[in-house]
């Protein structure tokens, strides 16, 4: 197995102008909707399979959906996790991390249950294209819901929630992570605009009545309202779990414009990001400029805390 | 002329528990789209003819465009504005006022030019079922867009822009006042909802660009993102002015659906608000207890500095 744990990288771009553009500014972004079977070895064979077809896409950043090693189901995170420190136990990071190092391509690895000190976290990779671990997210927000007759569902119930914004740097741009329930905080994503980002990845698994109503809502606006570009992965609806994934994984731009996106069978979903396009977003509205610092503010607890590198 | 400028109420609901609903919590409101031209005598009298025609659907509650009295003009905006200190020039002013007395109903008033000691303001009025003016609110964002060979408007130009956010409290609930560019930040609608408001009432003139993108995206992210009540409501699109007119006024729900909305043409479209639906939602999923205020943090600057009552 070959891959290492890298230390997440320090934040140092000046927040006077925090869209310094990277070296590649343009480049394809895959989408990997993949279907989700009890069978985690099946499931990371077939995650192998739709990585492979995004690179010979010509895809640089491959997205991957929540918990697609394993199914939406409490009878199974236990089961799938994976200890972070048990090598012999690394079967899904270790495919991440050798496809990564093997096209040197960057990905954000979707999510999966990751065990560690006793306790359960819906945890993202990002590998970079040496293979390296670059950074991990673990799921902020937890999905507590109760609509009688609709949905039940208390994820806090399973797992322990990280405390921790995500942000990594990669030759792809400045990124931006967050686990499903996450995208319903435009608090996080705005956390992300002030420190520069170029792209939130948001891996994810709508269920079908806040998915229809609500998932690609909420990508657009918080696209538009931060003038960045979103991603967004879930698993394909005929996967199986707890409950029905809507699908859609879909790509949005700085001004709110859907660039690809799919139904809700297994997909690769191609589409291309452009960094120019924010620049050019923000120069015709510079709603940064016309925000009214004076009236409301908005505080990185988080970095005020001296939690952040 | 019947009318009496009152002193905006003081906001004294305790933020622990900012949910308080009002007496009536089920009401119909009204969103008059109408049809802007020149003429500032026939522009109130059309919209006296649509509030008359609010009023027989029953509605309690009725809103009305951003600058309705008045093309959306750089060559208008002064020639039809109203020094609310000079009692002989309000002629829309008045007519407000003694249609919402005469029928006992609340009017969000859209927004006029406002004069006031040298400058220009886009301001809305609200008053009461007793006649008097609860409060206003001037403009706190102005629309500057570049975009070359599509649209180039720079509002700041002819406006200042106010600097007060603006929550009225009413028999209807509490009511928080955006005009048009107030929608594209999300900060005033999540001052407004720290402060328990139950309805945010933008009027708007979204332009053909924008509108179609973000009319009804922003809207209904907005109250989603911030489970309550948003209402917009805009010219029709064959009023005069300097840019072509979307239309489309809404009523979105606290979960992010439309209730009622329009087409382009002239209309008045009647929605019920039903605030149980916040409470409701509200409990199925707690977003407000879900947030992560150790990680980010919202300030009410305005309250921080002592401005607000």
């Amino acid at each position: 197995m070959a891959f290492a744990i890298d230390t997440k990288e320090p934040v140092g771009v000046a927040t006077s102008d925090p869209l310094q553009l990277p070296i590649i500014t343009k480049f394809k972004i895959a989408l990997c909707q993949l279907i989700v079977t009890p069978n985690k070895k099946e499931n990371i064979e077939n995650a192998h399979r739709l990585i492979e077809i995004a690179v010979e896409q010509g895809a640089r950043l491959v997205v991957l959906p929540e918990m697609w090693n394993c199914p939406y189901s409490t009878d199974y995170f236990a089961k799938h996790a994976e200890d972070f420190d048990d090598e012999d136990a690394l079967w899904t990071f270790s495919m991440l991390s050798e496809v990564a190092l093997l096209h040197k391509i960057t990905i954000i690895g979707g999510s999966m249950p990751e065990w560690s000190n006793g306790h359960l976290y819906n945890t993202c990779c990002i590998f970079g294209p040496d293979g390296r671990l670059k950074a991990k997210h673990r799921k902020i927000h937890l999905f507590d819901i109760d609509i009688p007759g609709e949905i039940s569902f208390k994820e806090s119930d399973t797992f322990k929630a990280g405390d921790e914004p995500t942000i990594v740097d990669t030759d792809l741009g400045r990124i931006g992570i967050g686990i499903c329930h996450d995208i319903r905080f435009p608090e996080l994503a705005m956390l992300y605009r002030e420190k520069g980002v170029h792209l939130i990845c948001y891996p994810g698994a709508f269920n079908m009545s806040t998915g229809e109503l609500l998932w690609e809502l909420e990508q657009r606006a918080r696209a538009v309202d931060n003038q960045l570009f979103v991603a967004t992965c879930s698993p394909a609806r005929d996967s199986c779990g707890s409950y029905t994934i809507w699908g859609h994984s879909t790509l949005v731009g700085p001004s709110g414009e859907i660039i690809a996106t799919s139904g809700h069978q297994e997909a690769v979903v191609v589409g291309e990001v452009d960094y120019s396009k924010i620049k050019l977003q923000r120069k015709s509205l510079p709603l940064n400029k016309q925000m009214r610092r004076d009236i409301y503010k908005f505080v990185n607890k988080h970095e005020q805390n001296g939690l952040e590198g």
